[in-house]
Order: structure tokens, then C-alpha cells, then sequence
């Protein structure tokens, strides 16, 4: 919180600066009295430990990050605010607020520096920055598996706290180059750096009205080029420094998510076309942006993607299903899961067939182990499930079953924006506080990827084994 | 075809008697004409075989039961009449009729006729009525599994044609005491052979615009308790005839259905009074009927649901989700596999926490091998994903959200009408010929479990191996 203090100093918002002291005073108060109360350390850290460890730390998170909403009088009431800042640390970048253009300057920092911080997981940073963590491994490494996008943690290095400095450094570079371009395309400095922080973390949060689009179209199609960047798994990033760009050319799920993106854009713009749209550059440029913004599950938008038509419309709920790469900072279900769903299908049918023969499910030249096979599966049914039952319970609020399914898909997959009621034009202010809650709820679902929230739950999870 | 040829001559309709005995022509000569071409006879029979053989009958039947639509004028356009057929095999109901009462009684009846023949399977009715398959029964077997809904096929008896033979008269006893009670309920005896036609198969079609609005509520409610009763595993009615009725009351799936039933009307009618609706006994009436018949996936109507509340819509979609029971005549997911789900998702949650000790997942007492955990986790991805791909396509049409995935609902699910554009006084009609085409593959991967479509559409099939 300290440099939205600086922040807030730099543009004398004097009573911003109280907001984020007060909120600091009491994170500071809180803290040493859970520390005094605090149980004897265990010594067991475990996988229940690490899942435990990371939903307790991020809605901890959560409850404190609000306070400066709420301090500052921008964001009145605290369930509003709650919403807003789980929506900047799960970088969905879904927002209460109707019109950020009103907000402090420092508020407008406060709600897209989370996106960065939270994109690559908040105890990630902890262990990347803090040495006391390095003494024990065994805690890392379940922290960092039960904080990290995808189906699994590769490890780049065998030391986990050299991987997560590592991919940090990658991180910091890229976001830094990102501001960069974003000055050379006549960003105004404060916007760069708050637009960057929301491409890097795959956030969305936009600090104007209309997101992105007054910007200028190099600026837009340098949002377009980092947010696919900021979507593609840090390894590989890791692999082309070390020279093995073929590794990278290879890799299944990278060809997917490049292939899958120019395929939707391809689609949307014939739709718009057919759909008597004239394809201009804007056209063209709208396309691969909203394409880009939605399958890394950012959220910025150029254009009311609300008014496309149907099929366009489809295919990006399909890009909201589907996601980024794992070990990315994006969300989504994960191109590598769809993969995975993809093929363990194909190997069933090809079982009918031949139920004699022994079928593994093959990635990436290696066979997939059939328990991974198993749990993806049943990844995507905890899925369907919390899709049903969050669309069943916002529909209390009345509104159309397009913002309702769109809205649970833009939370649940860390998006922002979905279609209708909360399109790119529109807000999740008309909900209910009850509707914001399950929001709130998905966010942190669809972020640790179900099964923390779900553990967090379980009742077994409290008692002592 | 030979008894809706007799309907025809006792309503004196000669010109739909000519498009029948033409049909009848045509498939004599198909079936004569593929007779002699035949290949010799494979000696193996097995899984493969069953899910082609299941597949080509379905595809066969349709082709030839699409012709009479086309003979008698009623339906001139073969897409539409083939639409219409499968429509009625599938039990589905979706229509592409605008005003069912201009249709002539003889295609009325070819309409609601194929729901009682498809809801218990159209190579069951075979096993059941000719001897020549008990011969090799192993062949029987892998039909009998290919065709049935359901994770698996309960072997009541032994022997498989017993066990056909003693489902469908069970059938028909239900179907015949349901049009006792349709004529005391004042129903007219053509309209409650159709409709016992469609409620016995859980099919749907009306033989009115207005579906059955216009019954009296006394012919209403006995619907709804009989498609209640068509909705339940035909194997519990076995139970309940050899006095094993505590058998019948602790099946998990009876449990689940009635609960979820019971729960989804009650929820319904709450949030029908709480919209301002006065709550008299038509409401509640109409809310036990719709929750009757999108559960079982019948989709008759006595209301139109579509301009019901939010909250109540989404139920619906639930329903249409969840399904009947495995081994009735229902279509959607079927309860059972939502039970395996959720209880499978359960295991791996605890696994998370104790990942050292095994962990079984039971149902109805007993453990349920991890083949069919594993299956029934990678149905819902094949269900997910063909949902996925439907909406996409027929969203070319450019309809409205809710219209396209609540039709594809409605057709993979065999329920018939959906809401807005496909609602219950809407029709299929204003789609596109090629959406018609994905919503009967829909329906036909609906009705027989996806898998003989998958099978019959992979290339591996049609090796030699």
C-alpha cells in the first residue's frame, strides 16, 4: 500500500493519503494481534496446509485492500468495496464503480497495482522477495502449487524460490517494456503504468470511461500484443531466453492458444462482415483486441462487443471458457486443460472401439498420467457445477440470462466484463449485495482454480486427523 | 407405419393412406434392395458392432420416417420433416410445425407415435418382439447397452430378452392406465392416445397449439404424475412388484429425483409470488407440471415459462441439465451420473487433505469401480463440449443468446421447447436449415448417450483392425 501513499502524495489527494494510513494502521493492529494469539507453528506443511495457507492469506487480503474504498468515501459501502478490490487481486477487473473518470488518482492506483501483485499470486511475490520462506522448501512448494494457474507447477529450476525470482524478473521486464511501448504510443505516463499493470496481471481494470479506446490505435495494438504475450506460460519465456525456440514452436498448448486466437478473430471478423459491418482497419484492429482481451481473460475493450452479433458473441463466451495458458497470469479453464479434455475424449471413444488395447492420453511427447487425466475431468465438472449454481442464485436479482450466464463467466474466469446488464459499457452496480457476494465468491474460485476455495469449505479440512 | 395407416382410413384421410403406403413402398424396396447387397455377416458382435448397428438404425429409421411428412404435403421440405421425425424417435418434441391443428389426424398420430417406440428404445421394441435375436445373445447385450439410457444397464434377469420383454410390458400397462385416467379427465380418446404416446416416452409432442393448456386441470395433474412416473428407473418398478418397496425408497437416484423435483417446484412458485404473481391453485398446478416436464424432458406446457422470472428460468435450465432417471424413457444427464459427479468431486476434495489414503466413491451402498468415475467425469466433458460447439454454430442464425442455448438445451436433452425464440408458443421454424441439421445431430447424440455418435463419426471405426 505504501506507493499508493506516494501516489496519492504526488497529486496532493491529501484525504486519500488518510484513507491508506488509516488502512495501514489497522492491517498493522490486526496483524500483531493475530501474531501475539497466534498458535504454536506446526510442523507438518502439508498439501492441506498450502491450500489452507493460500485461501486464508488472500481473503485476509481481501478484507484489509477494501478498507481504502470505503476510508476515501469513493466506494461507500464495504460489500462494494470488497467486490472491487477481490475483482483488481483476482485480476477479473469486474467493477462496481459507474464511472472511474470520478475516482482519486491514488483510488485509480489502489485498483490496478492488485492486478499486478495478484496476476502472478501473492505469496509468490512473498517468496520471491522475502528470504525467510527459502529456509523451508517443502512450505514453498505447496504455497506455490496452491497459488499458481494450471494443472501443474513446472518447475524451471529444482530451487522453488529461484523459479519464482526467475519468473518475477521476466515478469518486471516485460511489464516495464509494456510501458514503455505504451509511452511511445501517447499514453499520458500515470495511464501506462496503471494500463501496463492491468495487461501484465491479466486484470482490465481501465482508469477511463471507455477503457481503452480513446487511446491512440498503436497504443491499443500494443495492449493487443502484450495482453497475448502476458497469456502464453513463463516457461516457455524461460526456454527462449535459453535459445530452444523450437521447444516453443512446439509446445502443444502454446500452438493451440496462438491457433485458437487468430481462428476467433478470423471468425469475428467475417461475422461483423456478413453481418453488414464495412471491415476498416478499426474494424480489424477491434477484433483482435477483443479477442486478445477476452481469451487472456483481461478485459479491456475498444469497442461494445455487446452489440456484435450472435456468433460473435458465442465464440468469445467460448474464449471466456477456455482461457490463457497455464502458468500464465491469465485465467479461464486453461488451454492445457482443454487439451487434456480434448484427448482423454478421443482416447474413450477410441476404448469403445478397442477395450482390450491400453490407451494412454499423450502431451507434449510424454503420457499423461492417467490420475491427471482423471482430475482434469473432474476439474471441469467442479466447473459446471459453480457455473449452475452461481447462475442460479444471481438470477434472484430478476435480470436477463445473458448477464447472468456472462456475468458468472466474466467473474468466474477472471474477465470483467460480460454481455448485456455488465457488458463493456456497463457495471455489476445493478446486482444485488447477496449477487455481489457469489461474485465475489467466483473470483476467488475461478483465481486459486476451485480446489482451495473448495478445500477452504470442506468440513474435513477443520477437523484434526 | 401400419397402424397410423389404419388411424388414416378410420378418419377417412386418403391422400395421407397414399404418402403412408408410398413410405411403406420405399422402405420395403431400401430394405430389400441392402438385404441383397448385404456383406456376409460378421461372426463378432461386440461393443463396436452394437454402437454402429444402434447408430445406422437410428440414421436408417429417420430417413424412411421423414417421408410421409413429405408425401402428404404437410411438411414439404425434407430438412423440416426429417427435424420433425427425429424430433419424435429422440422424444425430444421440438417442433417446426407453426399451427399443429391444421395437421391431418394420421400425421398427427405419426408425430406422438415414434415417442412411445424411441422412449424405450427402437431395437429394444425389436429384441422384445422377435425371436430370432435370442438366439445369440451376445449380440442382444451390446445392442441393448448401446440404446438404453443410463450409465448402465440393470440385467433384471439373466436373459435379455426377458429382461426387454418385461420392461415393455410394464410400459404398456403405465401407458394404457394413463389413458384410462387422460378419458376420465375428459380428454378426447384420440388426443389421450397422443398424449399418453408422449408422456410414456417422455416425448412432448402437443396435438393442440396450446400444448395441454386447454385440458381440464384434472387430465393436467394426471400428466404431470405420469411423467413422474415415466421419469423413474424402470428397474425400481421390478423392485416394487416383488414387494421390495424399502429397495425402491433407498435408491439414491429415487431420492435425488423426487428431492430435486419436490425442491425445484417449490422454489418455482416462490419466486413466481414473490414477482407478484397471486399464488392460486392453476399456479401451483402449473409450476408441479413444468417442473414435471423439463425433468423428465417431456416438454409439454400448460403455461408459458418463458416469460417467467429469472431465478425460475434458470431452474428450468437446471432441470433440463440434470434430467430424469437412468433407465426410464427421460433424456438429459440423468440423475444418477449428477450423483456420481457431485460425489466424485467430494473424493477429490478430500483427497486434496489426505492424499496417503484410499478413497472410494459408493453409490447405493456399493463402490463404483473407478472406470465408471472416470467415465461418467469425461460425459460431462463430451456433454460440455458438444454444448459448447452447438451454440456456436446455430448462433450463425444470429438469435439471441438465450434463444440459442437454451434450444441446443432443449435438443441435446430431448426436451422440445426452450425459451424466447424456441419458447413453449414459439417453434424451431425461423432457424436456418443448417442449424436444423446441429440441432437433429443433437438430438439423436442426446437420445442414444453421445457415444454411438462419437463412435459412429470416428474415423477408427471404419478400420479394419
Amino acid at each position: 500500500m505504501v506507493p499508493a501513499v506516494f501516489v496519492s502524495l504526488g497529486y496532493s489527494e491529501h484525504n486519500i493519503v488518510i484513507a491508506f494510513l488509516k488502512t495501514i494502521a489497522v492491517t498493522v493492529v490486526a496483524g500483531a494481534v493475530f501474531y501475539l494469539l497466534g498458535l504454536k507453528a506446526q510442523k507438518k506443511f502439508y498439501a492441506r496446509e498450502g491450500l489452507v495457507c493460500v485461501g486464508l492469506a488472500w481473503v485476509a487480503l481481501s478484507l484489509t485492500g477494501a478498507l481504502p474504498f470505503v476510508f476515501s468515501g469513493e466506494i461507500p459501502h464495504y460489500i462494494d468495496a470488497l467486490f472491487e478490490i477481490v475483482s483488481g487481486f483476482t485480476t477479473t477487473g469486474a467493477s462496481v464503480v459507474k464511472s472511474v473518470e470520478d475516482l482519486s488518482k491514488g483510488i485509480l492506483y489502489w485498483r490496478s497495482f492488485p492486478h499486478w501483485i495478484g496476476g502472478m499470486g501473492v505469496l509468490v511475490f512473498v517468496l520471491a522477495i522475502i528470504p525467510v520462506f527459502s529456509k523451508s522448501s517443502g512450505s514453498s512448494f505447496y504455497l506455490l502449487r496452491a497459488e499458481s494457474p494450471g494443472p501443474d507447477v513446472g518447475k524451471m529450476t529444482p530451487r522453488i524460490r529461484q523459479t519464482a525470482m526467475l519468473s518475477y524478473i521476466m515478469y518486471i521486464v516485460l511489464t516495464v517494456l509494456d510501458v514503455i511501448f505504451l509511452l511511445i504510443g501517447h499514453m499520458p505516463l500515470f495511464d501506462s503504468i496503471c494500463v501496463a499493470f492491468g495487461t501484465a496481471g491479466t486484470g482490465g481494470f481501465g482508469i477511463r470511461n471507455d477503457s481503452i479506446a480513446s487511446y491512440t490505435p498503436f497504443a491499443q495494438n500494443v495492449c493487443t500484443v502484450f495482453m497475448i504475450m502476458f497469456g502464453v506460460n513463463f516457461g516457455l519465456y524461460y526456454h527462449l531466453i535459453r535459445g530452444k525456440a523450437l521447444t516453443v514452436l512446439k509446445d502443444e498448448e502454446f500452438r493451440f492458444y496462438i491457433f485458437t486466437y487468430i481462428a476467433a478473430s478470423a471468425v469475428i471478423i467475417l461475422n461483423l462482415k456478413s453481418a453488414g459491418t464495412e471491415v476498416t482497419n478499426t474494424t480489424v484492429r477491434n477484433s483482435f483486441f477483443t479477442a486478445a482481451s477476452i481469451m487472456t481473460t483481461t478485459g479491456f475493450a475498444t469497442t461494445d462487443f455487446n452489440l456484435w452479433p450472435s456468433l460473435s458473441k458465442a465464440v468469445l463466451l467460448f474464449l471466456m471458457f477456455c482461457g490463457a495458458s497455464a502458468g500464465s497470469t491469465g485465467g479461464g479453464i486453461k488451454c492445457s486443460r482443454v487439451i487434456i479434455l480434448f484427448k482423454s475424449l478421443r482416447r474413450n471413444v477410441h476404448h469403445y472401439l478397442h477395450p482390450n488395447r491400453v490407451q494412454t492420453v499423450r502431451y507434449n511427447g510424454k503420457t499423461v498420467d492417467e490420475e491427471v487425466v482423471t482430475n482434469t475431468n473432474i476439474y471441469l465438472t467442479a466447473y459446471v457445477m459453480i457455473v449452475i449454481f452461481s447462475v442460479i442464485l444471481v438470477s434472484i436479482d430478476g435480470f436477463s440470462f445473458e448477464s447472468n450466464f456472462s456475468a458468472v463467466m466474466a467473474t468466474f474466469n477472471n474477465i470483467g466484463p460480460g454481455f448485456d446488464v455488465v457488458g463493456p459499457t456497463g457495471n455489476f452496480a445493478a446486482y444485488s449485495y447477496f449477487s455481489k457476494i457469489i461474485f465475489i465468491a467466483d473470483m476467488l474460485a475461478g483465481r486459486l482454480e476451485i480446489f482451495p476455495i473448495l478445500v477452504f469449505f470442506s468440513r474435513s479440512t477443520w477437523k484434526r486427523s
